[in-house]
């Protein structure tokens, strides 16, 4: 399955798609391996000390899964999540973007599966890692999130 | 093992603990089997076309999880989430606040695990499910994410 | 929706369609809200000191959640597990049967989400918990695993 | 944190501490990055059709997590799973070897996390994925599952 969006339609598409986090993601490279997208840290998104919070890493590794889906299945916003499990390993640095690069396991008729590392941009230990389950609506319906 | 910190207790801390995120949540309800969390659905947790968002869901049962731990282990900001697999299994009600149970199913020394349950205010069916795991810092210590 | 598989359906299918595993498990009871499956746990379950191993529980948990779905949709073999997230909690007693007992969160067009948790017969404390995804394949079709 | 031990101590570890299953797999290299194991499918790890069954999937994922935090920590018997999420993504091929490859993401104090690809020997595509993560006792004591 090739790639049939790249980095400026996937950016278009998102700030489209969900302006309320528009300023927060910016998707960086688009491959056939490996999605990159960066959070742009800001104070809504960190815990006293500085730190980013669970909640916004989470969002990260779910809008990174997001894309790397899009990238291969078209601009589809009715692809929904059903699924993630996310491992917290290391308290991120204070006031620093995180980097997230996904690897997609699958693209099957129903459902996706993409792993996501996330980093502290400037660490080399990744901070989290994720696996989520994309839900591919069918030619003409709804995904099955809202059956 | 007891129920150590009553609603108000427990509200009280978490606005200081997470100043950011202080009116979204309200403890409701602290038992020996259950606690619930309220989400008060504001715009910036919101989707296009009124659905609560994933990373919402996420930071509600992340909450309602540390709250339940909290209740039984004292006033330990340095609990952290380690671990969470979540299911989103139907689309929330449009502008309608969101409701966390938990289950605590275990509180060990290093570890304790909860089960979530989240319903859209007036759905019988949940929108979600969650388990968490946290880390709890041994005494005069750091927990283990941070190392 | 309805039950429309009684213990006794459930547990001649269930020997018909797994006769590797026909020995080890047994439908105990069948609910609206709930299925209970038991482990009838002999040598090839244990780990040195008696303990029942991991994958003996992933498997009790399996089964279970397979049980609680086609409980309600019927005999189709090619219903398939795509997804599970387990917790070890507790070491389960030596030489003790566990009982799992299921809740079935939903069951959708294409998936159906079951929540379990684990006992060892006698014990009060679960010890461990699960949730699965089973992918239901479309009439006529394969599930998506096969994809 | 360098490897301490190698592929002919982690077997012979491995068969000592885990009899009922050492004719199951075969630790087969030991790298700074990644662990490789292999499952030797027999009869007993099938369902119909020859395909391997989830819990024989789940069971390699373990072992083979296990093998590489031992491989850091040392021979440590009392390493304990205490979570896992795995995905069945594919359908393995009829009676075919499965490889399993370890991606070691995290050896703290108290936890180690472990992501694992599983292929089918021969498919490009993996046919599983998990990560899971395992408790470490403190010196002179036993882990947290025993708690």
């Amino acid at each position: 399955m090739t790639v049939v969006m790249d980095v400026e339609e996937l950016n278009v598409f998102m700030r489209r798609a969900f302006p309320q986090v528009a300023d927060d993601f910016n998707v960086e490279e688009v491959g056939h391996d490996e999605v990159v997208v960066r959070l742009m840290v800001a104070d809504r998104h960190l815990r006293p000390g500085g730190t980013v919070s669970g909640p916004s890493m989470f969002s990260l590794a779910d809008v990174t899964a997001y894309i790397a889906t899009l990238s291969r299945i078209g601009p589809k916003a009715l692809a929904v999540t059903t699924n993630c499990a996310i491992d917290f390993m290391r308290k991120p640095a204070a006031n620093t973007d995180l980097i997230a690069k996904s690897r997609l396991l699958k693209v099957g008729r129903q459902l996706a599966v993409i792993d996501v590392l996330i980093y502290s941009e400037g660490m080399e230990a990744p901070v989290a890692r994720a696996n989520l389950t994309y839900s591919i609506p069918p030619v003409g319906s709804e995904a099955d999130q809202a059956g």
